[in-house]
């Protein structure tokens, strides 16, 4: 059987869902909506088997649609998933899950009372690089985890109603809560800055501290002259350079850790670009839409909660506020709860 | 007539200053003083004829040594910089100038006192690609100032007595002052972490806060799996990507710093790897200390003022005493007097 | 008026075509075609409202059809773009236009006796990067041109009936071809290998021989162990380079091509990685094949002939003729007639 | 007993390999040579302990010379080398060995009758990037060897007396002689332009045959925009990419060749980057030169001979020769005896 589903919302990146949707042979995808009929038309000649309107009853109305997807402004998530959920749907919402941790709480609730798949679009937990790190980082070769250091700088500053730590954090935050599993940090200092006046903050630098020295840190800018996407993560034995823009070699792991006292060694080191040999496997083909939109349609179908549910997206926008709280005091840290 | 000069410590950098001091045409390399005998022989054959000593009393009896260079561990730099200066020598010290603001102030002191130079080896401030975009920023083209934001990170742990901030983000924060000419931070936010039980940070996150929403942040890191120097400077016009491990692009500038509201150009710079066209200038050849050996020898002759001068290496100590203040209090800001 | 298209093959290439002719707004694609029915099925979600068949008899029985895409193995070209051409429709015929140039030669009779486009996708000539390097050389900022080399190597090596000139450098040539606007080869020099036996060459080395001692060399190989694409072309003045996959700096243009004869200077060269200013123009972005197909229904109303028509796909076949010729005799050189 | 050492030539090459000698703890540096008295001047203050002459009489007359290190302009190589080894010294000569065949084979026979060592600065044998890709390729696992293919320009077109073979091209031609051990190739092609009218070739590509569809092919250009420096090795199982420029992984290894008729296969690999697994080994830090000089103080000590022994430095100047003809007629092949 297929699972009949609907994308609410055309933006910017409604079309991607829905065309994962649309390719899916699991899925009937049967509505496209949006309030802005411009939008729908747009896509009209792509997708030209699915209906469009620009009314959630109507999609709500139709028995068929078991599963919606949500791909609006992250202000209107709440209501809608709300809507869906109680209308005995499951949801897929786009991150962030919701603006605030409240919320979330709230969602989860009802997910969890009405038996519904809450699922957030973390989109990078199903992207093959992460998945290829997080296989590494489980295989225990890097020996105790030291630190996390993810940089995520766009190109351009534009309009948004929110800080970056909700539009571009949120990516590394996700990855980070799935690349460190079973630990989390119990405190976070940040500090950021707004361009343009009565905006939010449009670059930030976040710190999250764990226990035993862990820390993670987050660089985050919508106004920089180039794209980075670089994370990199420090064990004591191995470590990992993961460049989502690198097409080769997008994740290299480098052999040691190096501890050394010996003169000779440090002089080495100084003149070193790097500290031993290094292994890049190679990552399978296939795009993180693909594997997410089969997890979500596998979930409803078992049951099975999904790898990023609503608790994932919960303690992403518990740090995104502890994020914003502290930059508003310029680093001071903020405990997590 | 030649300048008498005297290097003291052959350690990983000393031989550096030693072989640019030997090979000036204006310098008459006379001595070369370290406390280990083994160190002095390892130079020997290099620079066969210079004089040796364990015994600094010795350079300093020797009537023709006008000037005096340290480059030994910076908890040493005041008591030897000191005697130096009171000996009516001219010094240039090894960053960092010392270990403490204190002691700083008391060397800035004692050198107008004897009317002597006092130098600080803030090498990138001599460095032909920091000297252009110095250059670039002079001319204006950049537009308001946005942010500066420099990595410096390193293959290997090694024992240190001090933190990473003396060590590496000393060289970030020389960067910043020189090349943000006429302002200075009023705050400092700091997060890091010492990875070796006992040792002190090794890692490090600092952000300066400027007036009018400028913020300066340095990533430095003796722990990672390659090296990185890389320093992206904003503007409100156009920006500046300096990478001084690129060989053949060390110096890149960005067309325009974009404001954007239109939904088309979003979609565009989402998936663009940069925002305008860009301009690398070709960067003379030179070596950084071949030109800070030639300017301490034009301070020396002229009596002028240093550009890394006492008073530079005063507000760059500072900055590291803020910032180790603010790690050990997990970010909280620390104001700067 | 919409012009009514037809695309016959969906193998590899085929479905970049179709989609870009669907996605169209002046185009109303009727048709794809192809002999194996699962390649049709393969096909049908994503473009639902196109009509399939295995016979193209069909296609042309179809009076709204207008013009035909012809994206099959290069040894069917002929027979196919003929049968379209008598049959008074317009062609566009995938690269190599034909697997000899006396085929060529008719479909151009044909084409041209009966009124009709034909057009070869030479794919590059509409990418925006090339359009952007050919700007460059007709502006005469580059000077003299003294030689273009293109490196086009590729990760496996496939069961193919043709040799990796006819696959590969076809692109490379059609470039030349169109970059060098105005002069001709005379001869042509080859060098290559196949590494399977009984299998066609695998690997091939090119040089074409100009006037002026103006030399074009491509290297073509289906045996890489990393994709390049990247070209080189050098003027007195100025020298570009194209790197296809670079993401942020496609098309790079260097200050000078120098001639020294300075000692000092020399020395400098020998240990510098280029020789001046660095521009890189933002590329447009866009892609080649809208383009393309965009031009295809430009000269189908305006019976313009187009960049890429059957004379450029003779120029071209010609120069694979005399470079597989070479091939087989080690070297020798060809004269190209 | 430390081995008595003169250099003769000090232009470009010359101080590098005095200053080996010099540091070098078996070598008793003991005169620089050179017809330019300003040019023994300019590197007095850096070798002060060492004799200085322009007569090469004065230097054969010392009888504690036993060796003599020749890095002159190539064309005086033939006259210097025999003087030195008639007069009992063993020799090495900067590469190319000499200007013809003929020459190098009369101080092969004059070396082998004096029993004296001849050796050729072809330095890339003794650099540790290609000694680890010799031993990759001696480990067997590249399987048969397919290709090897080497890229070499450089910025600026001088004034030379010789064309690129002879100045660029040698030091590939000495590695594929080192990386392919105990295979010849039997037949050169080449083609290559002059630039300036009147003056030899300034670029080149130059295609080796060997049994079994085994091709080596070199470029070589002086005037480019940019420096390259790579070298692909195809093998069956395995291939490297080796590039000198890259600073922290000049040595990849690829993990598989592949041949693939499967067509979803087919299009992977033409979305992909690269065909495996790669792995990159740190090389060891440490200088050709270093190493070289060592080596060339082992043989004259053990009496053994160089791995740049005359009978190398034949091969690749006999390879040059071919080469050469073959650049005047335009790719023509040359078969070597």
């Amino acid at each position: 059987m297929l699972v009949g589903v609907a994308v609410v919302g055309c933006g910017y990146w409604g079309p991607n869902l829905i065309r994962n949707f649309y390719e899916s042979n699991e899925v009937d995808l049967r509505w496209v909506c949006d309030l802005q009929s411009e939008r729908l038309n747009s896509i009209r000649k792509r997708f030209p088997t699915v209906a469009q309107t620009t009314r959630l009853e109507e999609v709500l109305a139709d028995p068929k649609v078991d599963a919606v997807c949500v791909a609006t402004p992250s202000n209107t998530h709440f209501e809608l998933a709300k809507l869906i959920l109680e209308s005995g749907r499951h949801v897929l919402v786009e991150k962030p899950l919701c603006d605030s941790s409240d919320k979330v709480e709230q969602l989860i609730e009802i997910a969890e009372r009405r038996g519904r798949v809450l699922m957030v679009d973390h989109t990078f937990l199903y992207n093959p690089a992460v998945r290829c790190v997080r296989g590494i980082i489980d295989s225990g070769r890097l020996g105790n985890l030291l630190y996390f250091d993810s940089t995520r700088v766009n190109l351009g500053l534009f309009q948004r109603d929110v800080n970056v730590l909700w539009d571009l954090a949120v990516h590394d935050l996700a990855m980070m809560d799935y690349l460190i599993p079973d630990r989390r940090p119990f405190a976070v200092s940040a500090t950021g800055v707004a361009h343009v006046t009565g905006q939010p903050e449009n670059m930030a630098y976040l710190t999250c501290f764990y226990d035993d020295n862990l820390v993670a840190h987050i660089h985050a800018n919508w106004l920089a002259p180039v794209k980075l996407r670089r994370t990199l993560i420090g064990g004591e034995k191995q470590m990992i350079v993961y460049d989502d823009l690198e097409p080769s070699e997008r994740v290299k792991v480098y052999d040691k850790g190096i501890t050394v006292t010996d003169e000779s060694e440090i002089k080495e080191l100084l003149i070193s670009y790097r500290s031993g040999d290094c292994w890049s496997p190679k990552i399978p083909a296939g795009e993180a839409l693909q594997n997410e939109v089969r997890h979500f349609v596998d979930c409803i179908r078992s049951g099975a909660s999904p790898l990023s549910d609503g608790h994932a997206g919960l303690r992403v926008v518990k740090l995104i506020e502890a994020g914003t709280k502290s930059m508003q005091l310029r680093g001071e840290p903020v405990e997590l709860k």
